[in-house]
């Protein structure tokens, strides 16, 4: 088996010392119930928790300006680097909800710290669902001690109860094996649709046992983050509620020192876990059927990223992509609408593989190698632009008619 | 009949000088014919042509960093301000073409003023269609004479060549009372997808008869397209081919002077046709079912039109209008992404009528009101961000099944 398939994607090559599958990070336990808030009795909260005392965590979230009320209270009220728990809903975002929505997220955080014995300032609190529709906190905080009472070394329901319009499996287990010694990394994660810029509408929750600085797990997460849901469009829609925390409980006795080979190595797993996430979220973006990546070189760090976000966000782009269509010319319309006031404006554009055009304009190719490739799972998408030394890679899904059907019909 | 009906939208009353139907300009004549640039013997290529010297103008074209050949020829070898004809293609927009896509059009300008007697500056081309693949330049130019041959004071041959998508008529003729006597204003359009931001992927071809000074026409042009294409959006894609030119050509022998109550009134006429047409591109949007319109009021310029854009654009706003989906916490996201650092930010929304949040939080309100609101043709979102003084509005096409099979089908 080749390292890309372990992790599944062509585009996340697998470091050579982490392994796929596993057990899950000793120390910590998940659960998952149905509490009503989604319809059918689907599982819809979820907890997780550390055992050790000392355990140290990071958080990042989303920068709209309306976040909601779990992103302020976590953000506002949390020790975000002395982490134990989270507590998770689906069903309801608990965003735009005011103070009102506040009190609900701290009631709920409240009951969740008193079922596991912890400081209010250690549970963390997540939400994800329909907007605008106040939290109901006290029926979640009355299913606080059901939560607690079915914690166990098995995070099933966990992954589950997070979960909305998601269709694919987003968890990720990874043995890591350092200088030091083995250490187990393991994710869950959710996320769909209302995907970019930066980040997306989704919640992921990372967990290891290697024993680490506080300092280390914000730096190494930071760094993750930025290279994987920073880099992700489905829509180009920014969430209310993004929210990923990562909990070291250094269970398995393997310390990783700052600055260190062992942390360098933690790293590359972490990456290369946060980038299969979020590879896994473009190609659940509602309705997906093929992914882009898309990879721009020139001479200004403004002006590729500008680019990459223009052809990742293209309606026309994306239905092209969902299309199989090799119609390149409408990645060229994204290409001049990002830069506006440079024309003439030298540009090339290869579309898996097959080059289309040079200095500003197409140039011959065959149509059957382009329309072959534009129909393959994975289309990769290179842009240069004058100049060199800046670069921006995006990965994004296309749009077909799931996606129209999925948001026509999600409904209040 | 109410004056608002007779443009067609409630959005866009009809000055009490001004009278829809009646004859098209004096001094014009228009002609089509199917040049096999589309398929099925389609109309596609059109000439319109003022019969008089001293016949003045103004142009405007988009910015993007990609332009069509045919743009860049007309915006540098042409009189922008003395044009007399306008030579057009659909099926081919000429675009990422380079030297070899210039050399075309201007083979195609070069036959048309052959045919018509005059200096190739006085002729300009416009072209629509797929973008990187060469015009048949000399194709064109061998039919120049025969469209010359076609010319007719009938404009619709004209207007059904320069369509592509579209699937509504774009196309009004005005009488404008004035002071110093009756003038015609018409106007051919063509546009549906690629639409904003600024402008849209279209071509409008705009005549009068009244005798006006150059800079007039110039600066009615400018802010009646300022007011119109620019503050549209059917899928935020600008495109490299938009072209506006007005011709005016003095043949009812009314002068409208400058700063005159008359140009006032002129201005005004102009103002209502040009956006009629942008709101029957928006209403023609790729399979769109429903009109929005973005109303953002506040205290920073920068801050209403990043909102409004952001509503106007976004997928998930799209999907719920095309949905009837009285899903507000969606347009609440737009704004908090619009926006980012800005929390808590403290905004209303009104929906059709319907106040849905004040302070950055839900209220209560009517459901079955709202949902009645949003399942109506046209639904205006009214957005209050702090401050005041600054406005920003724009018109905006629902994202149906229609668009994606329109974009993931119409290929290369």
């Amino acid at each position: 088996m080749s390292a890309g398939s372990v992790l599944g994607s062509p585009w996340v090559p697998c470091p050579e010392h982490v392994a796929a599958g596993g057990e899950l990070p000793a120390g910590f336990r998940w659960s998952g119930l149905a509490g009503g808030l989604k319809p059918g009795g689907a599982l819809d909260l979820g907890l997780v928790v550390s055992e050790r005392a000392g355990t140290v965590s990071a958080a990042r979230f989303c920068d709209s300006g309306v976040l909601a009320a779990p992103v302020v209270l976590t953000r506002e009220r949390c020790n975000l680097a002395a982490l134990r728990a989270v507590i998770v809903n689906s069903g309801n975002a608990n965003a735009a909800t005011g103070e009102a929505g506040l009190a609900q997220a701290a009631r709920v955080q409240e009951a969740a710290a008193a079922a596991l014995g912890l400081h209010p300032r250690e549970v963390a609190v997540a939400s994800t669902g329909v907007i605008g529709v106040l939290l109901p906190g006290e029926l979640i905080a009355s299913r606080a001690g059901d939560l607690a009472a079915a914690l166990d070394h098995d995070a099933d329901d966990f992954a589950l109860a997070i979960r909305t319009t998601d269709s694919l499996e987003k968890r990720v287990e990874l043995t890591v094996t350092l200088g030091a010694g083995a250490v187990r990394l393991a994710a869950q994660c959710k996320g769909a649709g209302m995907i970019s810029p930066r980040f997306a509408t989704m919640l992921c929750f990372v967990q290891t046992d290697a024993s680490m600085a506080a300092e280390s797990v914000d730096a190494l997460l930071g760094s993750a983050v930025r290279r994987s849901f920073d880099r992700i469009s489905v829509d180009g829609q920014l969430s209310t509620n993004d929210t990923v925390i990562m909990l070291a409980n250094g269970a398995s006795e393997v310390r990783i020192e700052p600055d260190s080979d062992d942390e360098r190595d933690f790293g590359d797993a972490l990456d290369a876990l946060l980038r299969t996430l979020a590879l896994r979220i473009v190609a659940d973006g509602e309705g997906a059927r093929r992914v882009g990546r898309v990879v721009v070189r020139g001479g200004g760090q403004d002006a590729v990223e500008r680019v990459a976000r223009a052809v990742a966000d293209s309606p026309l782009v994306k239905t092209a992509l969902y299309g199989a269509d090799p119609n390149w010319g409408r990645v060229a319309q994204a290409v001049g609408a990002a830069l506006p006031g440079s024309a003439p404006l030298d540009f090339a554009i290869t579309m898996g593989g097959v080059a289309v055009a040079r200095n500003g304009a197409a140039i011959p190719f065959e149509l059957e190698a382009l329309a072959a490739a534009v129909a393959a799972e994975t289309v990769l998408y290179e842009i240069d632009l004058p100049g060199e030394g800046a670069e921006a890679e995006l990965f994004f899904s296309d749009l077909g008619y799931e996606y129209v059907r999925i948001n026509a019909e999600y409904t209040t």
